[in-house]
């Protein structure tokens, strides 16, 4: 075994971590670092976890039949009509992708920008990742064409690329490939015999619920890996539970054996009672959608004000249309924020609020992209409360952006914005 | 990356599956194949996870304060002082296991026999496994001048064998290694620059508690990670949680960093709500110190039972002094076997009481050993009932051989064993 690759921290939780450490120092700070949810567990699902605090049983490893056919069901009603026979549970869909990449082998490319943990996740499995643009305002969907070539490329080199990473919606962009984009994708992974994985895990948090995030899965049937879990549209990271579903054919049946085994070696089988409350949430009752549709209303409330802050004080932005994020790009202000701050790149940037401001935002640099960017990712889903009650206030809130504890999170964006630009930025 | 290390379904988790299928098919089956606790969860644990059900964020990676607090103070009891700063929680004592090699990186030394997924792990994290057999009667300690050999050999050779796996109290073998011999392994690996990593999830189940193991972090504590978890003492195997100590100094401080960083890309922390259950667990209140109690005294009686037909039926046996699981010899039965059965090696074995008897047990060559050796493990954990109330009684009963179910399982022993040998086996 060769010296064991450099891995460190994620940054999200790195990130969240050295926030947290300063609120507890008795800092004011506005964490918009994590992706994490603030908002609280469903009623619905808190019984069913409470019903089932009495299993203690492994149970199989890809995870109880109840939640197997429950996220079955779940892709079905989305369009992937799936075999429970296919869907693997694991503690969390972070520990699934990590096992999908084990199982597939070979190296992976990853979009950029990306989610902090797919190219640390590739490394940890002994694979070379392999970086490949998203086209502007598509992020989480590399290029086609430039993938082809970086793939050409890396092949010709020696690398073994067999698979690639997505995010639809994406992360940390909050935007949403276009369909045309997935599908080319799709022909462009089939031509190149890559396995596409697709991390779903925002797909419930489009805005625009006619105009859904389309699947790989829907154009190459045959190859790709889907993963979910219940993280973003429900709140329960902390919960860990996730589902990944393999593709029907002999690929999938293969990659299905192997990432049961992988699974069987390193972490069993999912926490039981977890198991049996996710179950119920797969299933999709009338609650627990309405409590996902009112989570939708309130991320798209409130990333869209803070995403108009960050338009007015004269940084770039796409259109957010999923997800609680938001990355806007300085670079329209580059010469001002190195003569007035000394912020020269990305790093310095969210160096500089963070630290000047409390205001904890994580640099392009995290998501794969070179630090010179002028970028940040900032998330919202944090802003709604620091207790389950004001949590609950915003989620019913007719417009969120009126409570104060919001209003008072926004103009505190205002505020740092207007100190680093030299701008007034209230609208 | 090379093409990914073949990897198999972890044999006690697939045994055990397949005796379910078996059972479900309507067949009758006596389940010997997985260590999985076959007892309730205690009241005082179920209330703390049902008063948790409305925990849903992260926390930090290496697990909650009160949880690490805990988990010191638990090993601190043990005689290992411990900073809880360099304890790390984790979704299961397994996935922790693995973290920690990847984190160590290099080769690794694994007893024979040894667990299951040591070795597996192993190859999933990119090193080769070095097998070191053990001494008669003291499993799951490599011989310290064998492993002197070994990897002296395997550096020859150009492998880097960085780290050595040891099980104190045993599994598969249900002893445990003396104190003189867990000294010496640990000056072995100071002499030999090995980390240790010593798994201790049978810690509080040696039936003498005047005589407990002796852990190897009380003679190399600059070199020795130790892992536990509630799974075995506590039958909370489905609950999913595990902690690991690192050792004090540099080597320790570093490795802590590793395997933090690797856990925030792999699992991000160990699920919330049990997090809490956990913690309470580990604080080892008087009820939760009888309730082990209680179920040590219980595998004890049923393990040593079951044992006693082992040995009357002709295989030899090493006392068995801790855990639910015994690992007999049946090489003084080796000619009759063959002639008789057709039984030739240990999968035949537990092939033929499998499929003849639906006596589930697990052949040698799942715990590393050579197909040839004669030899099963039988775990008895599973024979204390099949409902909560059984399992209740179970744990209540003075003598719980006298409890029919119980009685009935071990008869059921006999009746294979007796088949098998040709040997009538009632004591």
């Amino acid at each position: 075994m060769p010296e064991p690759a450099p891995v460190s921290m994620s940054a999200t939780l790195a990130a969240d971590e050295a926030m947290a450490r300063r609120r507890r120092a008795g800092e004011q700070v506005l964490s918009m670092t994590s992706g994490e949810i603030g908002l609280p567990v469903h009623p619905a699902l808190r019984e069913r976890l409470a019903a089932a605090v009495g299993e203690n049983a492994y149970g199989p490893v890809p995870g109880s039949e109840a939640l197997r056919e429950a996220a079955a069901g779940y892709w079905g009603r989305r369009g992937l009509g799936t075999d429970p026979g296919l869907v693997v549970a694991g503690p969390g869909s972070k520990p699934l992708l990590f096992a999908v990449l084990l199982a597939i082998g070979g190296d992976v490319v990853v979009p950029v920008p990306s989610w902090v943990s797919y190219a640390a996740q590739a490394r940890l499995a002994g694979a070379r990742p392999i970086s490949v643009p998203t086209l502007p305002g598509e992020g989480g969907v590399p290029e086609p064409e430039r993938l082809r070539e970086a793939v050409t490329v890396a092949r010709a080199a020696g690398q073994d690329p067999r698979s690639v990473v997505v995010t639809v919606p994406d992360n940390p962009t909050g935007t949403v490939a276009s369909p045309a984009t997935v599908r080319r994708l799709a022909a462009m992974a089939r031509e190149l015999d890559l396995v596409i994985v697709s991390d779903e895990i925002y797909c419930d948090l489009v805005y625009d619920t006619s105009a859904p995030a389309e699947s790989p899965a829907l154009h190459a049937p045959e190859r790709t890996v889907v993963t979910t879990g219940l993280t973003k549209n429900l709140a329960l990271g902390g919960w860990r539970t996730g589902v990944a579903r393999l593709p029907d054919g002999d690929l999938g049946r293969a990659l299905y054996d192997r990432l049961v085994s992988i699974a069987s070696q390193i972490w069993s089988s999912p926490p039981a009672p977890v198991q049996t409350a996710a179950a119920y949430a797969f299933g999709e009752p009338p609650e627990i959608t309405e409590h996902i549709a009112a989570s939708r209303r309130l991320h798209e409330a409130v990333v869209r004000a803070v995403a108009d802050r960050f338009t007015a004080a004269g940084s770039t932005l796409a259109p957010v249309r999923a997800t609680s994020y938001l990355y806007p790009d300085f670079e329209p202000l580059r010469d001002r924020l190195a003569r007035t701050h000394g912020v020269h790149d990305g790093d310095d940037l969210a160096r500089f609020l963070t630290e000047r401001h409390g205001l904890g935002v994580l640099p392009a640099s995290a998501f794969g992209e070179s630090r010179h960017a002028l970028r940040v990712r900032a998330a919202t889903s944090r802003l709604y409360g620091d207790t389950v009650e004001q949590r609950w206030a915003a989620l019913a809130a007719p417009n969120p952006l009126e409570l104060p504890w919001i209003r008072e999170a926004v103009d505190r964006v205002d505020t740092v914005l207007t100190d680093l630009t030299g701008t007034p930025v209230a609208l």
